[in-house]
């Protein structure tokens, strides 16, 4: 079984490495390109088959290690 | 118009970060994970309303700054 975890900055926290992103894409030519927001996608591959078990137990993994659930926020999604 | 951009390591490419997780979170006690893979996910913000067009110009982002091609594969997705 696999889960994908999405850690991300919740709203209104600096994103400076997403900041230096689009400046750089800018100076690229990408004029485009208005804001940017970096963040992780962390890929899991787990034994057992319970679903839901696995979608609690990696919750508790993004609340103890994955994420700092005081500037992100995170998703997850079992595949 | 928003992109979000998926950047992986290549299949076969060693991910020392993704080991250190995987090990920190047998020692807490999740030793159903087996392997663990690190990506980055960069969401940008675009003006302009061409979906297609817009596809065109993030991968050549990704090919000029966002991946590292050599040991990095990435997705593009136009939501």
């Amino acid at each position: 079984m696999k889960a994908v975890v999405h850690v991300t900055l919740r709203n209104g926290v600096l994103d400076p490495q997403g900041d230096a992103v689009r400046r750089s894409l800018g100076s690229l030519g990408f004029a485009e390109v208005e804001n940017v927001r970096v963040g992780k996608m962390i890929e899991l591959d787990l034994t057992g088959e319970d679903r839901a078990g696995a979608e609690v137990r990696v919750a508790q993994m993004c609340e103890k290690l994955l994420a700092n659930t005081v500037i992100e926020k995170y998703t997850v999604e079992i595949i």
